[in-house]
């Protein structure tokens, strides 16, 4: 007898189907599998000691302020801490350019809720992350996907569809979800500047920037816009909202993320997020305040990112052991993933179910594609997504991985073997 | 420079205009201001050691699950406690009928995300909780508003829009935001019953029920549906959507609350919030279960009701002594609000910055009507509003209550004296 609700389903949740991710995160709990599925940081390094110190502290000097109602926009210390991290990495920002948001997911419902008309188009990376779909198909969103490669986003493919006219790019410069690419320093310098030549601005996805485990840190596209585009103009910020979360250096759990923007901007996202959920828990602010001030974040940090180099390079020698020569990888130089693209003609489906068979999953590449009901598609190929797989390496233990990648490796080499395919040129490496 | 961004908004945040409340709080953090105006519970009732008794358990015996990301619906040790807490208020549900919010205030965005198309009308009290109106809004909702007196809802008056068709009902009958009034029995029973023969879904906003200081619990619309209407369906509940938090009884800066609907209506309001913020805070999930469980949840709201009781009190008397004659006030039996009705003709923004020089603040009447572009209003008075002040009574402390008053019966006096007005029969006793 609940027809009576659900009959009454608004037009723009039709269509809406479970994630394939979410689906599949449920068949990883099963106890023996090996999950390069999720993208979940390592419990091991979750900074349980000092958490425990911050909440004694918070609960004995502020529980009247930290379990009360709390301002929409943040607490402010956090706010300022935030906005001082980000200053060591060029990004310039004050405090009122900062909202908290419940995570970087929130961030990007805010931001499909207060620039997304039905029907307007968003250009994304082909392949990109998942959630940022999930966000934007409630409003209404299109999409123009636009092809890219071992150096990120292919801006020399980008000025056709910018003149199309999208409302804004989305982009994750820094060992990207889901394929662990980096946009190179001189594709970032184009992409700011096709950007403002097209009037066309940017929203950057950062929530892995601070792990690198290799190579030189590059500008954000934020701090690119700036300098490139010589707006002195303050903390006004120009064409670039930046993203970014607590969630990979201190703990997913939180639910903490921010979004750096224009003062007028942050006061309409902060508007959305007041009817969204009135504020993010004050507690876990005044707690992760606690826990990332005095210079904690940065040592942390480089424990985390000494973790997760060695488990990349397990995972990397692993797949050079165990995989044949015709599939190829990416090597992040940083980040949660790598992305491993098999020879066209095989049944990816039906890796994945061996692969499930054999208690080691991955998430098949397809989810990772825009689905637009426009023609605005640069991909060449619509089954681009079914080459793919995204495999996580912050996760398991080096061991772990190394057993799972061998298993991954015979799933994949029995249909190999038992299905014709062509050769390819790798087109990543 | 930040034009890129301020010309595309959507337009579904047109006329989005910042809360009259969330501005007003910014003045009431004034030193030495006397604050009836936020819903603000006490903080001399958070239970501060219980939390830290919680915190210190969860992040040494399960901080690896509890810092973790987690399942969208909620933690599920926490939905089943609160399944059962709710079964002892006659509300029969199971872990697969309970959705995990970020606060009530996120069950309301997923509710008007998952039913409400632009011009769709909901059914609300007048008045009614302000961050409904405000979740509703974004989605294009319009509104049918249906006057309200001490018994709450005018049920004699709803036919007539019911017969328009309203997507859905929106009601508080317990200790009613802002006004304090409870829906009678009688009332409850005739809605529900008008609810089934008009086909129109009831959401039941009960963010204060276990706050009752005097009388008999009334039993739930979720409950007298089923009962009612002989729906012997197991757990996929009726016609009534229900909501609840933890913000009222243990702290509202965790910001966690719940849902209550047929497993079909939890999956789709599930996906909607995956894409909203994923889920919401493990951390805070795992501390609140550990603060609630073996009873002490319960143990807890008697030292509430006895703390807000006495509260309360304080309040209707000072009012009694302070107020003249020409004002009435409402007369709660549970909850943290209080509504005064003034006479007509005064200027209650007046009266407001009067308060305001003596350092007392409230909230005006006015934000708490639906404003709609239909003529689908019920309400006789478009100016209803303008003559009643919404008084907190949970968060000062008694001599505050009263020294409170006493300023603003001498605000309200001050006005009484300089202005004409017509004398009024009081609508609420």
């Amino acid at each position: 007898m609940s027809t009576a609700w659900t009959s009454r389903y608004a037009a723009r949740t039709k269509g809406m189907t479970s994630s394939a991710i979410r689906d599949l995160l449920k068949v990883t709990q099963k106890p023996g599998m090996i999950s390069f599925a999720g993208g979940l940081p390592a419990p091991d390094v979750f900074p349980v000691q000092r958490f425990e110190e911050a909440c004694h502290k918070v609960l004995t000097q502020q529980a009247s302020l930290a379990l009360q109602y709390g301002a929409t926009e943040g607490y402010e210390a956090l706010r300022e801490l935030i906005a001082n991290n980000m200053a060591r990495y060029g990004i310039k920002a004050r405090v009122e350019n900062v909202l908290i948001t419940s995570g970087s997911q929130q961030a990007l419902d805010l931001i499909g809720k207060l620039f997304i008309n039905p029907g307007d188009h968003v250009l994304v990376e082909a392949p990109t992350y998942l959630g940022a779909l999930q966000a934007f198909n409630v409003y209404g969103s299109e999409y123009l996907s636009v092809p890219s490669d071992e150096n990120g986003l292919c801006t020399d493919l980008l000025e056709e569809p910018l003149r199309s006219g999208p409302k804004f790019m989305y982009v994750l410069p820094n060992f990207q979800n889901p394929a662990g690419t980096t946009l190179s320093h001189g594709r970032r310098h184009e992409l700011v500047l096709l950007a403002d030549r097209y009037g066309i601005p940017i929203v950057e996805d950062d929530p892995y920037g601070q792990l690198r485990y290799e190579g030189e840190h590059l500008p954000s596209l934020v701090v690119l816009d700036r300098e490139n585009l010589r707006r002195d103009n303050g903390y006004s910020i120009g064409n670039v909202i930046y993203l970014s979360t607590f969630s990979k250096t201190l703990a997913p759990g939180l639910r903490l993320g921010w979004i750096v923007a224009p003062p007028e901007v942050i006061g309409k996202l902060a508007q959305l997020k007041q009817g969204a959920d009135l504020h993010t828990s004050t507690f876990t602010q005044f707690v992760v305040y606690e826990v990332a001030r005095d210079g904690f974040l940065d040592k942390h940090i480089k424990l985390i990112r000494q973790l997760y180099r060695e488990r990349r390079d397990v995972m990397l020698q692993a797949l050079a052991e165990f995989f044949p020569p015709e599939v190829t990888w990416t090597r992040p130089q940083g980040g949660l993933f790598l992305w491993v693209t098999l020879p066209s003609g095989l049944n990816m489906q039906a890796i994945f179910n061996s692969a499930l068979e054999q208690n080691v999953a991955f998430v098949p590449g397809d989810s990772f594609y825009a689905r637009s009901n426009s023609n605005g598609n640069c991909s060449d190929d619509p089954n681009e997504g079914s080459r793919h797989m995204r495999l996580n390496f912050s996760n398991a233990a080096p061991d772990q991985i190394r057993e799972g990648i061998r298993r991954l490796a015979a799933a994949v080499r029995h249909h190999l073997s038992h299905q014709p395919f062509s050769p390819q040129l790798p087109i990543s490496v």
